[in-house]
């Protein structure tokens, strides 16, 4: 009896302060893999050589980096991105940040995998602006100096081809995770990692119903092969004040892909960590703070009108979701040959 | 006099094939600084913040680092820069490798220095397309992530400043240099550094004279001190089948920046250093590959036509000119609060 009361008094003095029954998750320390596709260091160099280099837009000046700042939240901070010749596009670049982590890729989960994802901007006409894949992949086949990073990647006679370089750019970005951020390391134990506003506001996140859809390690709704659904509608609430606000059902989110009505404002859960570094928010970037991101959430999503105390301790614990990014060397690319960019 | 012979005798063994009366020059292992910016770790680390922020341009899309590719060349491979909403500038972007060995900056020598060259760009309506320096300083003081980096870099109460900001950027610049390439290997005495086409083409490059203006460790006219003068008519020979081919004459060079007639054609010497990377070549990047460089710099400078054999043996001499790229890290930038980008 007397060592059950200990235990039990122990654990009163080892938890925190108040528990919610929701199961608080930490980001695992490496990124699943496709079995198609382990990650391998080879892969990665070659991979985040593609990510950085420019030279596969029409006019040369627009890599996956441009969009997807990795020096910083792993977008571009504006509200919707300039792709070639300053055309500018529909959508706010979601971060690449964990972007492994997710069920599908962009807004529309019209990608299921990191691999397909990066096929579709270099034949963006917005975006990246090159007719095709095979204008793509000559434009690398023209760089000899790619030759033996796609070889020492991949296996085979040929290896230079568009299904290696998207596989190489993927295995890439499964390194682009920030766990052990103050939020996992209080979920792992450490009790003093998040302030008391923090927890305030995790509880809080948990209460209303927040987690209800950002579940997960990385709080994006679903993990990589379990979950509790894949998209969700955006916005719930349609007498939200913010819908007209923001303009939040100018975009019919999946609709734009399916033109089923079934899918109308569905979109895939973005994943709240390293919200800090990735104003402005939504699909739109019509928000401009985070404070006023979490008001339209509670509001659209939940129809609550939250105390401003309550959002800053959300916030609080939202900034407790962000950081810890990996160290990154600069790859160095390959020279141009003279005759690259016509 | 057998001692004297014996020395003779092993001059001759290590001595290259045969000796020009050029000197040629190593790469200093660091560049100079004026007195009153002295190269520091603190200020090096907040330049490289800067020159690789997008956030200072209009749009926050361009950097310094989007048309200077510290990942490659320098520049941007493209015959003239694009900046802001797609806007295509009038010159080709010069390397920022070695910049730091100029003795003054862009094309036409218009900065004197690295410092005064950084304050251009995120003023000139085509590249980062600011409206005035305030705005762009403004930029970096709605950042407050940037305010312990200006400290630690520099004295004073309010270290966030333009000049502050310039002084950092070339003191990052300073750092990027190209040291211990094959050729300043074999210049300090490693004969086996260089291949025999290639001590061919030094060889020609003196002989025939473009050493008369690419002279110094940086081949680049005038090193910071001293050298045989500032601006270089280009091109000299009018009659050459180049100038209508790639209209070298359209751009008047010095004299858009003076409208006097004397400064006509008058051009900074450009360095020879990492050619290799920076297609395509000249003022206007007209000519795309570096072996029809060759033949135009002999036609139009030195009103000679070289054989084949020689254009080779120069190319591969540039070759030994190039590479040797200091390793890097990324800097990580501070966040973006959430009313930076209007």
């Amino acid at each position: 009896m007397t060592t059950t009361r200990s235990f039990a008094l122990a654990l009163i003095c080892t938890l925190p302060l108040t528990v919610t029954a929701y199961e608080w998750q930490a980001l695992p320390e490496t990124a699943p893999a496709p079995t198609d596709n382990p990650t391998t260091p080879d892969k990665i160099a070659l991979g985040k050589a593609l990510f950085f280099d420019p030279r596969f837009s029409s006019t040369g000046t627009v890599s996956c980096f441009s969009c997807h700042n990795v020096m910083e939240g792993g977008d571009d901070h504006r509200p919707t991105s300039i792709g070639v010749h300053g055309q500018v596009g529909g959508r706010n670049a979601p971060t690449v940040w964990n972007a492994a982590f997710h069920v599908a890729q962009f807004w529309d989960a019209r990608a299921p995998s990191l691999e397909e994802q990066s096929k579709g901007p270099p034949v963006n006409p917005i975006e990246m602006g090159m007719p095709n894949l095979d204008a793509t992949l000559k434009r690398i086949r023209d760089i000899p100096g790619y030759r033996p990073l796609f070889a020492a990647a991949f296996q085979g006679e040929d290896t230079v081809t568009m299904d290696n370089a998207a596989k190489a750019i993927a295995a890439y970005e499964r390194t682009l995770i920030t766990p052990d951020t103050p939020y996992d390391r209080y979920v792992k134990g450490d009790r003093q990692a998040l302030s008391a506003e923090q927890i305030k506001g995790m509880e809080t996140v948990a209460a209303i119903g927040c987690t209800s859809c950002h579940a997960g390690p990385a709080f994006n709704g679903a993990t990589l092969a379990t979950g509790p659904g894949l998209l969700m509608k955006f916005p719930v609430n349609a007498k939200s004040e913010y819908v007209a606000k923001y303009a939040l059902t100018k975009d019919r989110g999946r609709y734009e892909v399916t033109k089923q009505d079934a899918d109308a404002q569905l979109w895939r859960v973005p994943t709240l960590r390293n919200l800090v570094y990735t104003a402005p928010y939504f699909h739109n970037g019509a928000v401009k703070t985070l404070d006023e991101a979490v008001r339209v959430m509670a509001s659209t999503q939940l129809d609550k009108k939250l105390t401003e105390p309550d959002v800053k301790a959300v916030v609080a614990f939202l900034e407790a979701l962000s950081g810890n990014f990996p160290e990154q060397t600069m790859p160095r690319l390959p020279a141009t040959p003279g005759t690259l960019l016509e």
